[in-house]
């Protein structure tokens, strides 16, 4: 197991994380040895964009290479470990990307385990810079741990120790905090897309209600009608939502915690 | 009743809007005669940033102002423009912020009725620039939807005709962009701010989501695992919001719904 400078890593996955992070690591200077994949397209393509070997199977992985970055989905990682040990001749830090999977899910079969997980929403249309993205890192070990800061501030400003709980607890955060969000938007857009409106009129909306929240005001931030108890509005929203239960149900109850939001002080 | 080229302009209230829409049209160059609000203390600070005159009441309008906006809370205005009448001197356009609120709101008491609605969510605290911000106009006569294009022109590269239809739905919309958008960020902070875990570290995630939307493709961009139909991910999150009742019941109706965002190509 190698120790702190690592410069050779291998990435298992091909999706949305891959496509993000491999290309942002190996733009800053690390070697890529392969990338393992089980869409031969996507692997190759992925491969291509950062010099490295398109591999299928876990034995095709270079043996040397120091850090293996799995970005899995959560549910194979164990077995992907699992199989990583039954191989046995990979002998370097082996890093999941998972905000949910503990760190146990790798060193059960692998002692060399860590947690590489950048706490960003990726798709493969966009590519968000790096640098302003935090990275949440464990390690099996202190020296595992400390390598993969190195990796991570090579990429981002914003490097930090979060252990397997702390995790689980900000990935659950970062469900509301942009995957409810948005779907928020989606609402939005298709009661827009049933009317001669342009959606694009929401946008400078959208953020700046993102933009002007900062360390843990939004609470404070909130504004609309539930939370100036306009409840003729509410009624009125309520209407016009009908003949569409699911979305009118949401916006009831999303309503009724906003008026208690201000009640108690806080979401929760 | 004045025609196109309005250079003074009263504002009735001292609420959010109020507070960003006076200094916007006070730097745009018009002449801001009164503030008028129940407060006299926020009347006053809001009259003095503008050079304008601070009255309590309709009586003490400017009877020639050509344009006075409306920035009061939705259920006043009909009364609001009740009182103009009665008052018996006010010969100008009077214009309306609401979104929700129609045209004949203020037209069934003074025929000079408009809406100058800007599509933003303003806080006294947060003053983004107007230049981005739609502003939606609607008058009761072509002349007075041309003079109030032009007032809104002077802030604001974005101006639309919007009947009260349209603007319902936008405002029913923005609700759902905005507040309950700003809702889900106020709960992933509560759930932070009870660990050791600075909430801040979503910021670049909460921004990203926000800036990536274009033209109604939120949808598109859905991310998560209830998208991805992770359950095992889903029932993990459920299980960790085991003593918050009502946020694991949101929790559950939004992802059953994005479950079926997937399944319906649409939101609604």
């Amino acid at each position: 197991m190698s120790g702190e400078g690592i410069r050779t890593i291998s990435i298992a996955g091909t999706g949305n994380v891959a496509f993000n992070l491999a290309p942002a690591l190996y733009k800053a200077g690390f070697e890529i040895r392969c990338i393992l994949g089980r869409n031969p397209e996507n692997t190759a393509e992925l491969a291509s964009m950062v010099q490295a070997r398109p591999v299928r199977t876990v034995d095709e992985i270079d043996a040397d290479t120091e850090l293996l970055i799995l970005a899995l989905p959560d549910q194979v990682i164990p077995g992907f470990s699992l199989s990583i040990k039954n191989a046995g001749m990979f002998n370097g830090i082996m890093a999941h990307t998972s905000g949910s999977q503990s760190l146990g899910a790798i060193t059960q079969h692998h002692a060399g385990g860590g947690v590489f997980y950048p706490l960003q929403s990726f798709t493969k249309l966009t590519r968000p810079e790096f640098s302003g993205v935090p990275i949440c890192i464990e390690g099996a070990t202190p020296l595992i741990s400390s390598s993969l800061v190195m990796v991570a501030k090579a990429l981002s400003g914003d490097v930090r120790l979060i252990d397997t709980g702390q995790r689980a607890l900000i990935h659950l955060a970062a469900v509301f905090a942009s995957n409810f969000s948005n779907y928020m938007y989606s609402v939005a857009d298709c009661l827009l897309a049933k009317s001669t409106v342009d959606p694009d009129i929401l946008l400078p909306l959208i953020r700046e209600t993102a933009m002007r929240i900062h360390g843990g005001d939004a609470a404070n931030l909130q504004t609309g009608p539930a939370v100036r108890r306009d409840w003729s509005t509410i009624d009125m929203h309520l209407s016009m939502l009908r003949n569409n239960p699911d979305i009118r149900e949401i916006y009831k109850t999303i309503s009724e915690l906003i008026v208690k939001l201000k009640d108690t002080g806080g979401a929760c």
